[in-house]
């Protein structure tokens, strides 16, 4: 690996721009938050998901190794907003009782099946997949060690009704989200649980004693669910150690979520949990928060979705290239003027990789004019992603590296490996405009397709015919032949099967 | 629904021909048990599952509305041969360990794994989705519940090491399997624990401590898993009522499974569990058991898969007669003889079916001929399978049927209506040659199969073009144009791109 300069990203910790240095030189360890899978994750949310995403790239390209841990949190948490609510239901329990939510036998199905749509989502906009994808149902019994030891270790206590942490106990709580005062702490929270043994309006809940719950498990506490919060601090440790590198999540996660996290951990750990933590900012929708009622909230499967489904059937690369085209710590305004620019955009990528193929198939031996060029390219857009994930920046660097070929080029062979490198290493970093995350839209061929496929050979193989071309009908033929299907001329027409090897 | 002979199926619980009986006339409230999500489930699994399919298509044939659960054991239990072997792993964690294990973070990602596969292999083959699929790791405070209560009413108890179910409390032990004597028990379950405290050599664990295994949760009985008895006398009960009327799973399930099923849950609630048992014989293959080592071991995929992941590209269709082509209660040899004459018979389904829509869209209007045997044919089909499941009687009269069609006919529209109805009449009852358990090989349609498509096409209108035929090519394009396909032809050929709808 070349030498480079330092990769530098926020650290909303200290507040400052740093350079990410992983305790381990060039091993990464990062913990990215998840949705809670009560609906479709929202473009939103993908922002933040594709920030990750592009650290993982980033990092790589730079030849380190990654260990990337991302969750899902299938539990029905009360959140502090729902908490607030005396009696208020969570939002997986709402949304099982919504005209979607009658399909579900129950919650559990529920949280399953937008888990799988999270997990269909994430590879259709290419984000590569994380090396764990812990869910919180699955590490219930360490969450609940966990709580047991902070009791122990004098952090948190029981009432008749929870376990709370006891803020108070944690000295540097506030040391994220710079809310240090009590006032700004119970203001940010609006955390106003009716529990007259809590001491502290501070506090925050560790296991909610509940019996009527939707989703409960038996604890030294009682029977009841564990406080949102714990999860992440639980099984970002069972997976990445005590302390590590990276902490990523979306802005709004950074109080409480990320602030209790800390507290938790260190509490448990007396280390440092995470070194670096960075924040996505929200996405604005034409100008505008996304809200249903304005008809500017999209999921990923709205835009990218087929039309018989009610999508817009939306080249998903362009949808991810829009997303990316604001860095991740500025507001970035999301709109259609840009997602149609991106079309074009990922289309002249595709375009250029044809040009690429042609040559390598077809091209002359005249010497690489291109490689140069290219290299300058690649390396202002690894450096623009290195500062600070800087991709407006890269992305253009990109583009004027497509630039340099037009379609119309035959390129000479020595030309069209430098190219085919260069896009290579350019959709290793940006994920920009073929699947390198293992998704093959196509894995899932079928007997329809197949017949599909051959329905339209025969076509063309009568077509062949009515033109007397019969050379091109034998060869059609041939080629169903090698594709294991068998065709008989019947007075009404071919048909065929396929032969089974048995 | 006119009236049809009794549904009769063999009891084992009484060991007698009996009919099914709902206790809510044409209401039939039915369980049966799963796979344990290991490892990729066998056909001789899938015999089973099929069975209980059939009982669902047979009692809705006859107007019955059915609710339908069929687990999932996702907890890696160790059953009495594990337990046997001292210090033995589960299954679960010993696939973990395996080389197959390896691309898993955690055994529940394993599991998940599975039970995806299980999901999609029982799409393939056709089998109805049960109405609920409930999984034991999300049951898990319920079956401590259930603990919980049979050792208040005396029939369970705790030692330092495990919770067990109190045999000798429970007076008809052993009425489902004949084993009542504690010698023939103890020899049929093996199960040497080693726990000095167990009262009981028959008794049977309910909880398992243990802090070490792979999936454990808290519980007043110390951390652990459940026993693998516990969660289908839960499940069943949550999702059915205390009593329900049938009971379905493997020979080999009979002891001490559905034995140890009964007991907990006639000891639970007082109540009888299970009106009627019905249990599938085990297969065979080429003759002798399956096994791995003898090569006659055959998962689903094994046979339907296609040959680029090692699959014998066989019709789905045909594996599903094939596994009914013997009755359920009788020992079967599955060979791949019986294999190569069903896909002669699948196909003969597929290519009346297909006479029968050129029927309909071309037919004159001559009066039906065929109705009448049609009908007669279906009765003696339906009448079979309310004999005891007889497969191999119903499979033969559906056979006839196809018989009075052949494949150059041309019907009238009045025959080819007869002929749909008596078609979908009969696959809905056997499921025997097209999907109709939502399964569509075609909703995974993307990018690449559209692609395939449109460069068929694209193909289809060179060659009109090639020969002239104009029209045929200006044919395509709109077709192509519909599809939301925009073609451009430049001096390399045509290119085209989907239309983004923005």
């Amino acid at each position: 690996m070349a030498s480079h300069p330092p990769f530098l990203l926020q650290n909303t910790l200290t507040g400052k721009l740093e350079p990410l240095e992983p305790q381990d030189s060039n091993f990464l360890r990062m913990y990215s938050c998840g949705p809670t899978v009560y609906s479709y994750a929202h473009i939103g949310n993908f922002r933040t998901f594709i920030t990750s995403d592009l650290i993982v790239r980033t990092a790589r390209a730079i030849g380190w190794d990654v260990r990337y841990v991302s969750n899902i949190t299938d539990v029905g948490h009360l959140t502090e907003d729902d908490v607030a609510d005396a009696g208020g239901e969570d939002k997986m329990a709402k949304a099982l009782k919504s005209k979607e939510g009658e399909q579900f036998a129950n919650v559990y199905d529920l949280a399953r099946y937008y888990a799988d749509a999270l997990n269909l989502d994430w590879q259709i906009l290419n984000l590569l997949e994380p090396d764990v994808r812990p869910r919180a149902t699955e590490h219930i019994t360490q969450q609940i060690e966990a709580i047991e030891k902070l009791i122990e270790k004098g952090h948190a206590y029981e009432t008749a009704d929870a376990v709370y942490f006891d803020v108070g106990s944690f000295k540097e709580y506030g040391k994220l989200s710079g809310n240090r005062e009590a006032n700004q702490l119970e203001e940010s929270v609006r955390d106003i649980v009716v529990d007259p043994n809590k001491r502290d309006s501070r506090d925050f809940a560790l296991w909610k004693k509940d019996d009527k719950h939707l989703m409960q498990w038996y604890s030294p506490f009682g029977r009841g669910f564990p406080g949102w919060h714990i999860e992440c601090s639980v099984m970002s440790m069972q997976y990445l150690g005590e302390h590590f590198d990276l902490h990523g999540g979306g802005e709004d996660l950074i109080f409480p979520h990320h602030e209790c996290e800390i507290a938790q951990s260190e509490g448990l750990t007396g280390k440092p949990f995470a070194d670096m933590w960075v924040h996505t900012r929200f996405l604005q929708v034409e100008g505008a928060k996304m809200s249903k009622s304005k008809g500017n909230f999209f999921t990923v499967r709205d835009l990218t979705g087929p039309e018989s489904k009610g999508g817009r059937n939306i080249n998903p690369f362009a949808v991810r290239l829009a997303l990316i085209s604001g860095q991740y710590r500025k507001p970035y305004n999301f709109t259609f003027k840009t997602l149609s620019d991106c079309i074009q955009n990922v289309e002249r990528f595709q375009a250029v990789e044809k040009v690429a193929e042609e040559g390598l198939k077809n091209g002359d031996d005249a010497p690489d004019t291109l490689g140069d060029a290219l290299d300058s390219c690649y390396e202002r857009t690894l450096h623009a992603m290195l500062d600070d994930l800087n991709t407006p920046l890269a992305i253009s660097a990109a583009l004027e590296g497509s630039k340099l070929i037009t379609k119309q080029e035959t390129l000479s062979k020595a030309s069209a490996e430098k190219v085919k490198a260069w896009l290579d290493k350019t959709n290793a970093l940006l994920g920009l405009f073929k699947y390198d995350n293992g998704y093959n839209p196509a894995t899932a061929t079928t007997e329809d397709t197949l017949s599909t496929k051959v329905e339209h050979l025969l076509e063309a193989r009568q077509a062949a015919r009515n033109a007397r071309d019969y050379a091109r009908a034998d060869e059609i033929r041939d080629e169903l032949d090698q594709m294991g299907i068998e065709v008989k001329d019947t007075p009404n027409g071919p048909t065929w099967k396929k032969k089974a090897k048995i």
